[in-house]
């Protein structure tokens, strides 16, 4: 059954209408609708599969099936574990909708971080670009994106609002509901399907106070409570700890009270997602009497693309260049950047390692670490402290005083949200395992019995069907192919393991080439082999090594009866035995010596 | 001045004596030093030099001179940073005294951790063996350590306690000071000189209420500052962090509560050199009638050390083996091991991944991490977590539930440390600079004024001489070598920046090799190049590219007039011109087609 899109709304309104269901008549579907069942029992069955976002923390994507039909909720990346040498990212594995690209009737994504968007421009293409349904700052983000990947189609996208109302082929209807989190913008999706109604929070956290943002709305999450929810899927990122997370608003607060003790220039590194917290620091500096110098990229890029829809708000005049930096006074001055993690190449780096070409750390500077720290980047800020100190900066970070909230619902905040919608199952998503485990054992607290509680992998499905009067869900034993799809530079899935094993060598222990030529008449080794080593150890500082080497592959050159397997061809890679040889013989040799394994690649030439 | 080494003590003993000093009548040395003055002013200054532990982490070591004297504090080893691939670890660079060797009259380890004692090994052969002085736990892991390296020289090593006094050439006269941190015999030295006394506190914190462990002792502390302290080099590892830092004690009734309620086996995973917390969880085994099934050869190698020398007791039949863990019920069992930071080869992850020969984690398990997480270790931590979880143990960590008390003085402690000694000088130590200067500002809001504390970076000489009726302090702009020394396998300071970055290359694209054979005679290439690929792109799925490669490489060298630059030798690597015509050409055309940059290696071959 193919259907096709049918766009009604210009892009910028609320969207409210029925996409993908079929043109055809009602009785034509209907059968064959029925005739399929007929064939294969079990298509009124709600299949429910998160291909990435369950194991670890990224590449979020869910897959709602019913019938012939499909949903998509988010389409992200995951950076990569650190034994991934080179890899850019991973993306979400779609063997599972190979296939069944006319199935899907659209893509709903939650909000604008890369790890619910970052795999648009790379899956898009591939799934038969269907409609696609954000927010306005999403969409703004994504047409961002997708315009580095000349090979991603035009997409689709309709605007979302609260009050949108989307049916999606014949068995979903659409509504979404406003929550809060580091991005604003972020809508829970909720899915009405024949057999009862799914909500996917998305990221989340409940704010009664946010800033420049809408509030979560307490009392439709409770109405759709109270119309029976099936499944809540829910964000467990913060489910291993305790309490409430704070408001955003509390942060405002305590920065602007930073404003008032601050004389020199301010210089506040924040991501540049925090569309929020970027809003704040401009009504600050605004009341203030201080003007903002802003930075990065993407900093530029998302305070334009906010301030295009609304979402900023500030005075043109507040946005300096480089020339009047230069002539305002010093506590006039905020400079507003990326780069809080220690990223390479972001404001805050260049910045340290003299590299900008305007601003340099100098005393009086007072540095703001607005973000958390993202597990795997200790070191890097660490370092980048390091320097901003001996620049004479000073460095205020959260862990002195807490100009950062965190962007998910902690341990209280996910029961509230449970209570509120009192779900029949609960399946939570977005955590490694163990905050999974932590979010289903708070659900058990709040009296979900743990049968109806779905603590699943990537890839496993979740089915929710009839049976006689009562829907029953159950986590079962399939799953879908979930393995890695890793992006390195234009390359999509094409870096294998055994490239990534090599890299690993190479990067332990570097490696070596050993050539020894040889004639082929004779089988006799021609002058002495030739050695290149790259990131094993500097040869010119060891000869001795280098030599031994050389004469170790002349002997075995020499023991080797050529005579006994002529070779033929044109003389290269021919002998797998003797480069076996080589291989072994000196990879031990050099180990002996050294205690290190580089990567031995023999290389023989007959003439 | 060549002073030999008079072994008085047997080792195991509290030492008080002489070390060092001349054997010549006090007029050869008063002469020979007043000689050596004229000629050079200068020698009744002390210079305080810090060779690692500053800037970073890791390394300690510390060296105060005085006259042609030397005492060096600690010597320890630094993890590498992400960037140094494939390197084992960093030992400080002793270039600054090469050529005193025969001036250094001892070295004091203040604690048996590797960033204090991980360098012994390396330097102590280098430095001709000077007596050593630390306390007993840490001579045992110390003597246990330097047997791993034969080249090591037999040690000299003086067992120290609170009580010992020693003189150490002309100069120095040492005492020690008992301090609380994560490993027992921790002591802060004493240094008195000529022109007044140092303090080193080593790694500490203040803990009134310590397991298995003398407490600091206040009292002395406070009698040494009265007594006047011109300098005090303090650890700064937690200058960051407000308040006071937790005692092993509360610790210790934490992991009580929580074995009351445990039913099933206790698994704790904790570092090896936490004698005093193994003491704790020995003496709670023993009070709730569980045996202890002790893992990791590190944990075994402490625990028989700390038992054999006395600090830590309990009854032999505590510990159990593989057939009587097998036999016992789980609510008898605590398997206590190493690998809380996810260290591959450690006990924990051999666990979980099926490697154990007996432990297999099973439902009923609980999982105890009782150590904080280490800066870098978060992700590896993450995913042990959440394998334990997957196979059905729960897991309790100090996020959840205090299990972990840090090693380090918070800045309530730091102050007290300040105030009860009162230092003229202070120099922060042991922390990243951002780290040093909180301690600073600390040492301020105590009253030491700014102009007396000493922030340096490593290498840099702060010298304290007399003027007048004053020592006067000064932090200098020497700065003596502290070049990394990188320990990868056998070589020590053999990797140099080229190696590393060529590793870093190969580590992100990977390589290729490419080869092209000529003829001598004509220039002409014969046959095709060929080329080899790791951890660049699968070969194999990929021979358009590799197709493509060997055609641009045969029209180079075809492009090539050999003739008009004739080339002599045996044919190999003559050729550099061509060589980087190709490498350039190659590396590009690559970068366009894949957006990678692998390493390309041309190899030219004439015949």
């Amino acid at each position: 059954m193919i259907t096709k899109y049918r766009t009604k709304d210009s892009a910028g309104q609320a969207a409210s209408g029925s996409y993908g269901a079929s043109r055809r008549p009602n009785q034509r579907t209907n059968y064959h609708r029925s005739n399929t069942l007929s064939q294969n029992q079990g298509l009124d069955k709600l299949r429910v599969i998160v291909l990435g976002g369950l194991e670890e923390v990224g590449r979020n994507m869910t897959i709602l099936e019913y019938g012939r039909e499909i949903i998509i909720i988010d389409m992200g990346l995951q950076f990569p574990e650190e034994d991934m040498l080179g890899i850019d990212y991973i993306i979400p594995n779609t063997d599972y909708l190979t296939g069944k690209e006319d199935w899907i009737k659209g893509v709903v994504i939650t909000h604008g971080h890369y790890d619910h968007i970052g795999a648009i421009a790379h899956l898009m293409g591939k799934l038969k670009n269907p409609p696609m349904f954000m927010g306005k700052l999403t969409a703004g983000l994504v047409e961002k994106k997708v315009k580095e990947h000349p090979q991603c189609p035009r997409l689709k996208i309709t605007r979302i609002e609260e009050d949108s109302k989307i049916q999606l082929g014949k068995n979903f209807r659409l509504e979404f509901l406003r929550v809060n989190h580091s991005i604003p913008d972020c809508f829970a999706a909720i899915v009405h399907t024949p057999i009862g109604s799914v909500m996917h929070t998305g990221d989340f956290k409940i704010d009664y106070s946010p800033v420049n943002d809408k509030p979560a709305d307490l009392q439709r999450i409770a109405q759709v409570g109270s119309q029976g929810l099936l499944l809540l899927m829910a964000d467990s990122t913060d489910s291993t700890h305790p309490g409430y997370q704070v408001s955003e608003s509390t942060i405002g607060d305590e920065i602007g009270r930073l404003f008032e003790k601050i004389d020199g220039r301010i210089i506040i590194g924040t991501f540049a997602s925090q569309v929020n917290r970027i809003q704040k620091i401009f009504s600050l500096a605004e009341k203030f009497g201080r003007k903002i110098y802003l930075q990065g990229r993407s900093m530029n890029d998302n305070v334009e693309i906010a301030k295009q829809i609304g979402y900023m708000k500030f005075d043109a005049k507040t946005i300096i260049n480089d020339s009047e930096l230069r002539h305002i006074p010093d506590n006039q001055v905020i400079i507003l950047g990326t780069g809080a993690q220690g990223e390479n190449g972001a404001f805050l780096m260049k910045v340290v390692n003299n590299e900008h070409r305007v601003v340099k750390i100098k005393p009086g500077d007072t540095i703001i670490f607005s973000s958390s720290v993202i597990p795997g980047n200790e070191r890097s800020i660490q370092s980048l402290k390091d320097q901003i100190v001996r620049q004479g900066g000073k460095v205020i970070h959260y862990e002195m005083m807490d100009v950062h909230a965190g962007g998910h619902a902690k341990q209280e905040d996910l029961k509230l949200m449970m209570r509120l919608l009192k779900p029949k199952y609960f399946m939570p998503i977005e955590g490694n395992h163990y905050m999974l485990q932590a979010h289903a054992e708070l659900a058990q607290q709040v009296g979900i019995p743990s049968n109806n509680i779905f603590v699943a992998d990537n890839g496993q499905v979740v089915t929710l069907q009839r049976q006689g009067h009562e829907i029953v869900g159950q986590l079962t034993k399939e799953k879908v192919n979930t393995d890695y799809v890793m992006v390195d530079g234009l390359g999509v899935g094409d870096v294998s393991d055994i490239v990534l094993r090599d890299r690993k060598t190479m990067a332990e222990d570097g490696m070596i080439v050993v050539i020894a030529t040889i004639d082929s008449k004779t089988g006799d080794p021609i002058g002495n082999p030739d050695i290149i080593s790259r990131g094993f150890i500097y040869m010119k500082d060891n000869k001795d090594l280098i030599q031994d080497t050389r004469m170790r592959i002349k002997k075995i050159v020499k023991e080797t009866d050529f005579l006994a397997n002529p070779i033929g061809g044109h003389g290269f890679n021919d002998d797998d035995q003797l480069k076996n040889k080589i291989r072994a013989d000196v990879s031990q040799f050099l180990f002996n010596k050294t205690k290190r394994r580089p990567m031995v690649l023999p290389v023989v030439i007959k003439v």
